[in-house]
């Protein structure tokens, strides 16, 4: 019997979990969202349902109007921030991955790249930086923009900035620090190599100041749906977000990911395609939907007309609750993630009431309700069609369905043997079956 | 009896130690300077030694020219980005402060103040930040900036910088966050305080997403030695490091300080002055001294000459070794560090052989050799001569120096009554003495 294809499975976390009533559920801590054994006992959690990543959803910053709506769902108001809280978790656990979100907006590349290389080295080759393009306006003003730029651009940053950071993590090639104390020499200058980029948004002439990392580079995750979107995952990323939704438009976005791939002279086998998906278990079908229903209801309106104003780009909250959301009302095009914004416009054009919209939207209509045989019959058939190669989960409420989905769903797929019963590399790129890249500047030597 | 002035201790921690050639000392251990072990390790025992804090020095950049020297002194060549690396410190360990250096001309004030808030969170309130406005041209070149811009600009943009993160500290009042859920209230809009700053080098207009610290603030750490860094250390620092050298210099800036700290309506007890000090430990002082005079031998007349260039301004290779250095060579002024400027001066003042001035620069005159007697000695005898608080001690080599400082001259220090022999409080505010601020926007009400 030949090895079955194996699943991929990102754990996303957010504080207190990915819904925005998650804070308000009974089994949620208080301040959790500060406090790092917190997390280390989530990753731990994960770890022991050997997942191959955890990663933290990020903003940077917070919101400083709609304090009405916002403070009855704190959502991003108060966390740590990912990479300092990463480098903390990565001595509580020993195999898993370690995602961290940040913005090519927002950072300088150089203190970006060390700081995850530092973090690879710290946890042994378990970094993953999800890169992201956006985030809010407020977030934009924390660093001197007025407002986000437009997305075509964000784009064009993004690319220019995740070109910088790989050329300065092959600053030094593997080997280069000797530490050769009788000749009184630690490193081999010859496999120094610096980076000289003049570019459009960015200058940076210098080196890498840290040898390159266990796992030659920190995995990339990202997120791409609109056209810019998906070119800039075909040409770098080594995880992406794929598409909640049907089946068949799964399979197109695989399909065309990794067309798209040819273009940048990659192969399909460094690319996975991590489907995003919600899960809620019950013991029968019927408590995991009375589950996500009841969460549901916890949404203040406030929060619910708030949160699809923002995700659509305009505000709704003149708009009368109980009547259907005129259609002239959508913007023209979605300036923040394409994705929510096309699962917004579906249910106005449904004709569906601002209360029942507001009360449906999760920013995911794929939250799977379900058994836990039902999850992993879910996710077997999506592998078994070719729709990806595994899941990006977001936990709505925690600890429970990150715990519920390890002792449940991870022993149903380990007996269909399509999950691993442990790890069996040591890396996030073992874990993952992606190659540790080569050096860019590594002479080939062929031994004879 | 009254109870004796308490020494503050906090240890500067380089790689494998601040001497030079420390990699090349037969403790070394090779890739000290990327393993997170290691510095678990250190720090673990800095925290037996019941020090104060624990700091990492820092440049934010590897050279690219002058290679043949750097390879023979690697420094800050290959090292762990201080914020992640103390980080994953954190977790191993239970009281000793943590304390990174970060420049103000490098981070986006928005980047660095959410992660020193959240190292903060993370270790419960042992982060401090040693602010520094400077590092070398090559640096500067990997933040798009030719060189580094002039002492005093940089100091304007510390200030302003360290304004911007000061009030993004105090963007939420302690107990801004409520999470009542009956209310449907996580946080009251009235603690939250946005910064809305537009100055000449930073425009931030936003509230910082995280609540207030542990230590309300993390503790402000500062070098100043010229006049415009001694009125940025009275108007911002918590602990200045002192000058080496003598009583006498050291009680002038002692008084110059507290002088100056008036002017910015601070009071003296809210200033800890650390006397900058490496320490080098005997069984006799002969020993000692003959350990030094080892550690000065191992280096590379390549590394001697280039590191007083480096430090001086201005390249000094084309000399010959074993001529006094012409005081015409001499630059008009500091660029870099004014301290070790007027160290090497000096001493090409007194018509020493370049050899000999290389030999014997180590970037800090006050290498004390002695026995743990005599260093005990020298620490009380400065500190009741009111010259310093305490001190901040460079170790030259790793783990021996700071073995022996904690095994040694620590219980001979709490003999005498002048050091602790445990923690009594949990922050690093705590055990320096350093009350926690109030939150600038905090309103005072006073009880019946």
């Amino acid at each position: 019997m030949s090895k079955k294809k194996q699943i991929v499975v990102g754990a996303m976390i957010l504080a207190n979990g990915t819904h925005s009533a998650s804070w308000l559920m009974e089994e949620a801590q208080p301040s959790a969202s500060t406090s790092i054994e917190y997390y280390r006992a989530m990753a731990q959690l994960a770890e022991r349902g050997k997942l191959d990543f955890f990663m933290l959803a990020d903003t940077p910053g917070a919101p400083t109007d709609n304090l009405q709506a916002w403070s009855r769902s704190p959502s991003y108001t108060n966390v740590l921030e990912p990479i300092t809280l990463l480098s903390a978790v990565a001595g509580a656990t020993t195999h898993i991955g370690l995602g961290a979100t940040a913005s090519t907006s927002f950072f300088e590349p150089y203190n970006l790249a060390r700081q995850f290389a530092s973090l690879d080295h710290i946890s042994h080759g378990r970094a993953a930086w999800n890169v992201v393009t956006s985030a809010n306006d407020y977030a934009a003003r924390n660093f001197g923009l007025d407002r986000l730029p437009p997305h075509g651009e964000r784009y064009a940053k993004a690319r220019e900035f995740w070109q910088v950071v790989e050329a300065l993590w092959d600053s030094w090639e593997d080997g280069a620090f000797v530490y050769d104390r009788s000749a009184c020499l630690s490193f081999l200058p010859e496999k120094l190599h610096t980076v000289d980029h003049k570019g459009k948004y960015f200058t940076v002439q210098g080196a890498l100041n840290i040898e390159r990392t266990p796992q030659g580079r920190p995995v990339i995750i990202q997120a791409g749906a609109s056209d810019a979107g998906r070119d800039f995952a075909a040409e770098v990323a080594e995880v992406v977000f794929g598409p909640s939704g049907t089946l068949g438009k799964a399979k197109e976005f695989y399909g065309d990911l990794q067309q798209r791939m040819g273009k940048f002279g990659r192969h399909p086998d460094d690319l996975k395609i991590a489907s995003a998906i919600t899960v809620v278990i019950g013991e029968s079908e019927q408590e995991a939907h009375e589950k996500l229903e009841g969460w549901q209801n916890l949404i203040h309106p406030d929060v619910g007309v708030f949160r699809l104003g923002q995700d659509l780009g305009t505000d709704l909250s003149d708009l009368p609750l109980d009547q259907p959301v005129p259609e002239h009302r959508i913007p023209k095009s979605s300036n923040f993630q394409k994705a929510f914004f096309d699962e917004i416009t579906e249910m106005i054009r449904e004709r569906l009431t601002l209360r029942e919209t507001a009360r449906r939207y999760n920013r995911s209509k794929a939250a799977f309700c379900g058994t836990a045989a039902q999850v992993a019959d879910h996710m077997e058939s999506w592998i078994e069609a070719g729709a990806c190669d595994g899941f990006m989960i977001s936990f709505p409420a925690l600890p429970s369905t990150l715990r519920d989905y390890v002792e449940k769903v991870v022993p149903e797929l380990q007996r269909r043997g399509i999950f691993r019963t442990d790890y069996t590399g040591h890396t996030l790129r073992d874990h993952l079956g992606l190659r540790r890249p080569e050096n860019r500047y590594a002479s080939s030597i062929v031994s004879a």
